[in-house]
């Protein structure tokens, strides 16, 4: 699976080139090509070809949405925040650029994640790109990824976090952005609206699901088969559906999310919505 | 002057309402509504008007520059960055919420600002609002404030500071937020390419100006009078035109290039033009 994973990397290398002043695009450029699993590109590039749009049209988008989410580990992972030295198995940003240079960083891939956007978004009527730029603020925002993010560090250390507030945080800071990584590749590629609200609540579904497999992954696999630092959360006392549910549990509740993920899709074309329905059976079965 | 300030003040205070999560609305909102002079947004406006647009359609792009600078002050404030404390006179962002809200409150205003653009620009063509998107965000990014921000540290403590890398900094780091908050004013009241041109032109000599206003204030005002730590280039050993041209000539530098601002809206027609010919001579003349 992810096999847009190379043509998403190349379009990267190509949108952030090495130019003046080389330290930011260095760090920009460190972080953007660290080999992630281009999951959020390949979502959105899906969703665009499923509802009959030409994928090419949503390639900006879909750098745009990686760049989000490159941004957000960055910025995530400075001291005054996770203070995590790994990532992806490498020494984090700030760890190899500075604490200064890892936030510039994170504030040009957020600003210029629009500008492609606006720019680079070809053969698309302007009204979807302005959609999909508010679609992308939104996720992104105070109403998004950074309200989840507040609120996760808000509840560190507070053993009364329940549910209610564990799935607050996971659907804003990591649903939200899925969410709207298959939404605006469906925005450009010319979905209608039920196609729209299908595709949103596959993500959420999808989203949700991601963070219940990377809780229990914190807690069954090791640093060096993750990439990063493993029993991190047990570590922190932090909330997990595997601390709250038990881990037999929060397994069953990852398979109904898949299920549940899936059946949305019930109203396309089966063999048009292989790559998402495989998409969410490959972040069921991750092992890192 | 900055006739505009309070009816931007309302604007700004309706687009950030105090909603859930409070934490980071108040943070957003603290530096947003702390009363800078708003002279982004005056420009943006004027540039508008000027053009033969209805400043209205404008108020949203207005914001977004005021957002971004807001942004800007934040995370320059931080304990990575210059380390600042107090800001327009009161504690800065992180002093008042912490670090981790500072770097989040400042990802949420970016996003945000052009999420503003996109939802809430009205009765404009939408390839012209796509085209705001454009030249902010690269006025925003590693082409703009944060390339001038990088070569700013670097240049820190380097007493082989020239003018040009002084010019380069200002240009990026002041000049192009300027420029682009007059540039995009003008494209969204439907100014042809020669006046665009010309108001970009305008935009960087009053940037520039601003700047070299601010390294001289830095020097003959206390920390009482500015509402921010006085003297602190002179401490730091910053590069400053005080510091390489003198005083004397670093006022009539500022002269110059007060003329040389003005002079570029000759092409239109002068009482129009009072608002922003105004603009240059209040920043001229500003005392803090």
């Amino acid at each position: 699976m992810i096999a847009k994973a190379k043509v998403v990397n190349l379009a990267l290398d190509k949108a952030v080139p090495l130019q003046h002043p080389v330290k930011i695009r260095e760090a920009m450029r460190y972080s953007l090509l660290a080999g992630g699993k281009r999951v959020r590109p390949a979502l959105c590039l899906a969703a665009c070809e499923l509802v009959g749009g030409d994928e090419e049209t949503a390639m900006p988008a879909a750098c745009a949405v990686e760049m989000i989410h490159t941004m957000s580990l960055i910025h995530d992972d400075l001291p005054c925040m996770d203070n995590d030295d790994l990532r992806r198995g490498q020494p984090t940003n700030h760890k190899v650029y500075g604490e200064d240079t890892a936030v510039l960083a994170g504030d040009a891939l957020l600003s210029f994640s629009f500008e492609h956007i606006a720019r680079e978004t070809k053969g698309v009527p302007t009204d979807r790109v302005l959609r999909v730029i508010c679609f992308l603020g939104k996720a992104v925002g105070s109403e998004g990824l950074v309200a989840g993010q507040i609120v996760d560090i808000a509840s560190e250390g507070d053993s009364s976090v329940g549910l209610e507030t564990l799935e607050y945080v996971h659907i804003h800071k990591t649903a939200a952005l899925l969410e709207a990584s298959v939404v605006i590749g469906a925005i450009i590629g010319g979905a209608n609206e039920e196609e729209i609200d299908r595709l949103g609540r596959y993500a959420r579904y999808v989203g949700l699901l991601f963070q219940v497999v990377d809780d229990i992954l914190d807690v069954t696999k090791s640093s060096a088969e993750l990439g990063k630092t493993a029993g991190k959360d047990l570590l922190a006392d932090k909330a997990t559906y595997p601390k709250l549910l038990g881990l037999e549990r929060s397994k069953e509740f990852a398979q109904n999310l898949t299920v549940k993920a899936k059946e949305q899709l019930s109203i396309f074309d089966q063999l048009k919505a292989a790559p998402l329905l495989g998409l969410a059976d490959y972040i069921a079965n991750r092992q890192n």
